[in-house]
Formats: C-alpha cells, sequence, structure tokens
C-alpha cells in the first residue's frame, strides 16, 4: 500500500475550492478576452535548448528537467560506454575524479526536455516560430500553470498559474498601449470583486533620466536602483546611510534628491500630474519618461478608469535587465502586506535570442496561485458554492425515469442538475444537497405529482416553494441569475461611479 | 541565435486555431458541469513512487521523469561518490560492467517526480488522499493535458489532452450510474456538432458470462478476448482460424458461436433489446450482465437519448485488466477511420494501491487533442472566427480618447473589443480586421459623429450599416446572438427530435 500524496510545493484543491478558483480564472479570461487579447497555450516543456538561451540566473538554477524512460536509459548507456571506453586507457584512480565527474554531470546537465518556468520565453519562442502567420500589434493572453524548482516554503509553489497578456508590436509599439494595460488591470480585480486596490505606476525613462540628472550614469543606476528597491524592507534611514557611505558615495544632496524622488506617491489625478510637474526640468529621457506617464494618465482617464485606482509611485523599479519603459505593480488597499498581485511593463525586445525581428511589447502577469492562496489566508475568497443548480430528489424506484427525464429537460434549460439515482430519505437527500454546496433540490412527491407540480427546497434561503413542472427550469434560472446579480453588484461598489 | 521550435510530438495551435480548441473544451466542460459533475485539477507531476504503482507495461516505459536542476547535480554527485568508493575496494575492470551499470541505472531509473500519463491514477490518488473530506458518489471531471513518450509519429502526440468523467462511489455504486453516462457522451458530441454518432456499448459480465458458457475460463477468457479485438484488423477469417488452431484448439461450434457473437450489433432501441433476448439463456454472470445492458438502454430512453445515438456492439472489450462492467466506444458514423472518439467503461476498485476502501466507479475519456487533429484533417472543424467581436477604428489622433471611451462601453455591454489606437487608413484597419477573422468594425467619421451615430461593416455578411452610437452595444450583441442561434442549430440537427 502506498501513501496516496502530492509532491511538496503543489496546491491541490478539494471540488468547491476548485470552482472558487475556476471562476477567477474565468473572470480573468472574460477581462483579457474583453480587450481583444487572444488565446494561446504553448506545451509544459520546451527544448532545454531554445528554453534556457540566458545564461545562469536564479530562475535556471530552478529549471524542472524532463527525460522520458528511454532517455533516461540511454543516458545511462552513454555514461556507462565512456566510462568503460575510458577506464581501458587510464588508471582508473586518475581518471576517476575529474573524467567521471565531467562525464556525469555533462549528461546529467542537459536533458533534452524542461518545464517552462514562466510564460515570457515561451511567447518569444512562439512569437519568433509563428511570426509570418501573426498579425502584428500581436494580443494574446496566456493563462497556464508554470514550474519553478524553488525551495519548499509556506506559500511558495513549484507549480502555479500565471496569467499573462502581452501586445506585442513588429519593429514599434506606440507607447498609446501602455495605457491600456491598467484598464485591463483595472477591469479584472474589479471584476475579482476582491476589495480595493491601487495600479502603480512608474517609468524607466523617468528614473534613469532622473539618475542621468543627478550624473549616475551606467551600472551605478543598477546599483542606485537595486538599493532604493530595499527601501520598503530596510527603511529610509538605512538606504540613505548605504547610498552616503563607501560603496556609493553620493553627496547628501545627491542622497536627499534620490530619496526624495522615491519617496513620490499620488492621490487622485490630479496629484499625479501636479507631482510629476513638481520634479521640475530634467534630462531628454527624463523628459520623454514624463510625457509618456503624462498621456497613460489622460488615457486612463478617457477610458473611464476611477482616479482612485491608480497611482504614480517612483519607488517601482521591476526587473533591472528587462524592462525599459513604464512598469506596473498593483497593491490591494487593504492588505499591503501581500505585495503586489499583478505587475509588468514595457520592454524593448522580446525575442532578441531567437529572431532578428525586433519586437517591442508590453505586458502583466497575474500569479493566481499564490493570490488564490493568500486571499484564502486572508479570508477575502470563500469557498464556492457548488457548480451544480439543482439537486433532483428521488423517492422511489418508480420515480426514476421521470427524475431523469426531468434532470435532462432542466439541462437543456441551461442548469446544472445532479439526479439522486438511487431512493433514499429525503432527509438524507437534502443533507446531502446542503453539504455539497448545492442550493436547489427539486422533490416530486405524490401530491405534486397529482398536481403536474415540483416542490422545491432552496438551501440558500431556508424556503420551499411549488412550482408547476413546466416552469421549474425557467423559475429556478430566474432565482440563478438574482443571485449573480447581488453578487457582482457586492462585487463592484465603484460600478455607481 | 536559436532557431525557434517546440519539441516533436506536440501540437500547438495559432491564436484562431486555438479559439477553436478552446471552444470545444468549453463545451465540453458545460456539459459535464450540466450533469453535476465538479472540476478537479491535479499537479502535472506525481511522485514516481505514487504514480508507478504497477509493474511494467507499455505506459510506464512511455514515463516522462521529472528532475530539478538541484536534483540532476545531486543525482550526479551521488553517483560519482559511489563510483569512487567502489573503485578504492575493487580493480576498476572487475566493477566496471556490473556494478557501475547498476549504480548508474539505479539513479537514473527512478528520480522523484513523474509527469501523469492519463487522468486516472491521479485520480485515485486525490480519492484515496481526500476520501474523507468528499461526498461519495463523487462525480469529478477533469480536462487536463497528459504525457506520453511515444514514438514521434504523425497524429501521435506525446502531450495531449484528455477530458476525463467518473463517477466513484464507496463500497458500492448501483449500475444506474452505467446508463448515465453514455447520456452525457450523446450531450457532449450532440453539442460540439461534428456530425452523427454512436456509443456503442457492451458488457465485461456479459462477454466473460457467454464465455464461461462456452466452457472458456480463467486466462483463456482474456486470450479468446485479445484474439476478438483483432477482428477488425485481421478479419473474421483469420481470427476462426486461430481459435481454431494449435493455441485455443476451440471447437469448430464454439468457435462460430464466437465469431457470431462477437458480430452483433444492433440498429436502434427495440433492435438491441431483440438481439440481447435473441442471445438465450447463459450463466448467472451472463444473465446479470444482460439485465444490466438492458436496464441501461431502458434508462437512456427514459432520458431522451435518441435511438440512432447507441447501440450494442458485442465486440468491445476495452482494458482487459481494468474493466468489469459496461464498457463504451464512440464513434462517428461518417468517419469510422478515426475510431473511438471517447472511451470507457465500469470497474471494481479505483484506489487498490492507496486506500483499503473498496471504491468502484464508472468514466470515459476524451482524448481532445487526438479527435481535433483528426477532425481538422477530416475538414470537420474550420478555424474559427476571431474572439474579437469588434474593432473599434480610429480615423485621427483627435479620436483617440472617444475610440478608447466608445471600446469601454462596449466590453461593458459585454463584447470583446480591440481599439485601433493608432489612426491607419480605413481600408488598411478594415483589412486587418478581415484577416483576423474580427467581424464588426466600428467606425465614426465626423458625419457620424455630428449625428451621435457609428457606421459599421460586417464583415461576414459585406453590410455596412449606421446606429446611434448609445444604441451600439445592444445592436451587436443581438447580431452576435443570431449568428450563434444560427451555429447552434446547424450543430444540431437533432434539436427537433
Amino acid at each position: 500500500m502506498i501513501k496516496p500524496r502530492t509532491p511538496p510545493g503543489v496546491m491541490e484543491l478539494l471540488p468547491r475550492d476548485q470552482i472558487a478558483f475556476d471562476r477567477m480564472l474565468g473572470t480573468i479570461r472574460r477581462t483579457f478576452e474583453g480587450f481583444g487579447f487572444l488565446p494561446v497555450e504553448t506545451p509544459v516543456f520546451e527544448l532545454s535548448e531554445v528554453l534556457l538561451t540566458k545564461s545562469g540566473g536564479e530562475t535556471e538554477r530552478q529549471v524542472y528537467f524532463v527525460q522520458s524512460t528511454g532517455g533516461l536509459e540511454k543516458g545511462a548507456m552513454e555514461r556507462l560506454e565512456q566510462l568503460r571506453t575510458e577506464a581501458g586507457s587510464y588508471e582508473f584512480p586518475a581518471v576517476s575524479a575529474d573524467a567521471i565527474r565531467g562525464q556525469v554531470q555533462k549528461v546529467a546537465a542537459l536533458p533534452e526536455l524542461a518545464l517552462r518556468f514562466d510564460l515570457t520565453v515561451p511567447l518569444a519562442r512562439y512569437v519568433a516560430e509563428h511570426e509570418r502567420e501573426l498579425a502584428f500589434p500581436f494580443r494574446r493572453y496566456q493563462m497556464q500553470r508554470v514550474y519553478r524548482g524553488e525551495r519548499a516554503q509556506r506559500g511558495r509553489f513549484r507549480e502555479f498559474y500565471q496569467c499573462d497578456i502581452d501586445v506585442i508590436g513588429k519593429d514599434a509599439l506606440s507607447p498609446r498601449y501602455d495605457a491600456e494595460i491598467p484598464a485591463v488591470i483595472h477591469a479584472v480585480f474589479g471584476a475579482l470583486g476582491i476589495g480595493a486596490f491601487t495600479i502603480q505606476m512608474n517609468h524607466r525613462k523617468l528614473l534613469r533620466g532622473f539618475f542621468e540628472g543627478l550624473g549616475i550614469e551606467g551600472e551605478r543606476q543598477d546599483a542606485v536602483l537595486r538599493e532604493l528597491d530595499k527601501l520598503d524592507k530596510r527603511g529610509a534611514d538605512a538606504v540613505r546611510e548605504t547610498l552616503l557611505g563607501e560603496e556609493f558615495g553620493l553627496a547628501a544632496e545627491v542622497a536627499d534628491r534620490l530619496m526624495a524622488f522615491s519617496q513620490v506617491r499620488s492621490a487622485g489625478h490630479a496629484d499625479a500630474l501636479a507631482r510629476l510637474d513638481a520634479l521640475g526640468a530634467g534630462t531628454p529621457l527624463f523628459e520623454q519618461g514624463r510625457d509618456e506617464l503624462r498621456a497613460a494618465l489622460e488615457r486612463l482617464r478617457a477610458m473611464g478608469v476611477p482616479e482612485s485606482g491608480y497611482a504614480i509611485n517612483l519607488s517601482i523599479a521591476r526587473g533591472l535587465d528587462y524592462y525599459t519603459g513604464m512598469v506596473y505593480e498593483t497593491t490591494l488597499d487593504a492588505h499591503p502586506q501581500i505585495g503586489s498581485i499583478c505587475s509588468g511593463g514595457r520592454y524593448d525586445d522580446l525575442a532578441g535570442h531567437y529572431t532578428k525581428s525586433r519586437l517591442p511589447g508590453v505586458g502583466i502577469s497575474i500569479g493566481l496561485t499564490r493570490l488564490f492562496w493568500q486571499l484564502r489566508e486572508a479570508g477575502l475568497v470563500d469557498t464556492a458554492d457548488s457548480s451544480v443548480d439543482v439537486l433532483v430528489a428521488l423517492l422511489d424506484d418508480a420515480g426514476l425515469d421521470h427524475a431523469l427525464a426531468l434532470s435532462q429537460r432542466l439541462r437543456a434549460a441551461g442548469l446544472n442538475v445532479e439526479t439522486q439515482l438511487e431512493p433514499r430519505k429525503l432527509a438524507k437527500q437534502l443533507q446531502y444537497a446542503d453539504r455539497a454546496g448545492i442550493r436547489f433540490v427539486a422533490i416530486r412527491g405524490e401530491n405534486e405529482a397529482a398536481r403536474g407540480a415540483v416542490a422545491v427546497k432552496d438551501l440558500r434561503r431556508g424556503e420551499q416553494f411549488e412550482v408547476a413542472e413546466d416552469d421549474l427550469g425557467r423559475t429556478l434560472l430566474v432565482e440563478r441569475e438574482q443571485l449573480r446579480v447581488q453578487a457582482r453588484t457586492r462585487a463592484e461598489p465603484e460600478a455607481g461611479e
């Protein structure tokens, strides 16, 4: 007997939690599609050679490699043959340390396949591979699981969903696309109904231009950025001290201006514009960044995104090598400790490893597995009701065929129906429905049958009513729709704005 | 520069094919939910020890193993240390052949993780692991990709979707559930609209009981079954000859009765019952199988499944070790060469490797990746129109904010909208929409703006019409809904039955 268990670091859900999770996935998908993004799915594994184009890096150390049984055996036999060949020409002790190490590591180091660790590298490969068959700007969404061999730890997952959108241009992509992205973020989290949130924006050109203006150039910009990124963790005083210290040797005035800059946060649309103005004149790069940020703010307003939903936050940097323009993070106003729940930005070239075409883009990613886990921990998502709308009860064997036929009619009306196929005490059937999270139980006793009617227990409201059998489907659909409208109204407190 | 390409044996789709695929997935999911099945997702990998409970077998040889970079390095170093230790105590040539082979193969043979090769083993693990938290009969659906290191071959995939449903009982599960399964199959393929199809049913107890009656017992039953399973491939004469030959040594009369039995096919409900009757009396096992088959036929009729949709086919056996009762296959009437597009059956015990509880069940699986590929090859599925309903055109920069706001209003109405963010010649924008499969283009020129109206190009119908801006969302929704109704009517020719 083998103990049934999942590997560590995965999130496996019971059905009612899976329903809650699937609803979030569905909401995100519908919103992405609402903004004209097209679906893409890529294989779970890529050729290692294709996936691992960048050398080194944290992510690469976390890659999962994949090998078929045949591949494993072939690899083992090849190693064995190599060892035997070499053993023939050397004394064994001489060959054991280095030659064996080399052979074993060489074969062990690069199996043919590896699991994707994000959706960006597969997107780059996809766009480069299918370049001629795609229309640009190419708007794609992708919602799949990715894999990272992270240290096992509470709330850290080795398998997790990412929900990504990207717009990819060919040769160029107008900065106007940068403004559309936060409108999508706003729509997604509005629809998810997990409380008030703020999309925080910054611009890498504004950042780099500001540094330039202070005489900080090249790699020193990255070092300063990395230091400023620790503001939340280390606190302002410690960071300031480091900037003044030996490593950076910045003048006090420069350090103060850096600290003041990265502490800029806006509250409201006009305030964001005013704070951008208040930064004073800067280098051409700085001005370009500021212009693009301003334009994005204006576009967001034109799209009707409420000003409470976005802000500028000049401390945000994101990945240092990758992003080149607008960058985004999103935080839940009441749960800042959760950190950014949706991040991304603008990059200059998506697929330089795979194609000579220049493919600039802008995109974001939602790590849904982690978010779902955090929302559950914070009590912000509940176990869902069942996806089953109604249980058709069965009181005796004679009623079976009628119960089956009634179930089919309710399905044809658009309801999800479970049929009780073996008669049990009604109390048991009601208890089962209640535990399973099924709202309605349809009961057809002798009296109801004589009247061509069905009794309905509404377990949610604790009520019972009778309805003509022919009207049952329509009645339950209306009830279900009412509940959905109520839920939506609760989820979107801003609907009136 | 690295050539962007996928590994062999995967199906990666362009967006409009992905949309067509996703619609099929969505249809299957909705139908499964309609019948009260609950969603389950399991991790892509399981612990090797848990996944590979059965020894040997074709599937096990096709398993993909997974190892993190850390795991690979650790494994390589362990191997190295073992080799060095042994080298210290033996002459090398003596150790090289067997000891090294043993060590290398031992370490290579069982990495910690392996990719799932079907959804049944993960279901068994899931149900055994969460037994106390699940309500039985447990009805689950699962639609995920599975992995098999198959020989690369046209139409064979190493990564493919399976769409499974199973009903799992605790201790027992009424045969009534066996009748519900073909009703689900009927609903799924009716909704998919890929042409007429027949659900073919047989019963393992009927089969084994019939063999018993002919004096064929125990393992010889399996051997005969395997032989009869080759009827389609080898032809009746060759199979009969084998049954008469040395290996089986059956009497001519027995062979003839076997051949006649396995050639039984029904056409229509009454014919199915008549053919079952015509089999004559049999052993208790035979009679139990026949009773259950009859009852399933009656339940199917009670559920309104048209009699053209199902038949008995006494040649169907399915997996020899696994199924114990009803078995199902489904074939497209006009495309028998595609083979079974949905198969499954009843089994006695799902999770004997993981739990002492007896968990009988019944289920089916649709291999959607292969089916989609075959339907495309046969011209039965088209590239879908875009998921984008409308492109909001942009004629000049001054119109940008209005175009953005209009797009948002259309989204709020429930439409999928792409906004043209940079002005281009209208002809270019229409051409783009046409190529992308977007049906409507909303154009707001000066004249339309003056009237508070929008011009709409319907690229599908080749028409243009004007509509008040406030009515645009509603109008396009109605148009979209009409098209869907038309498509559904085409897909369900049986709707009138």
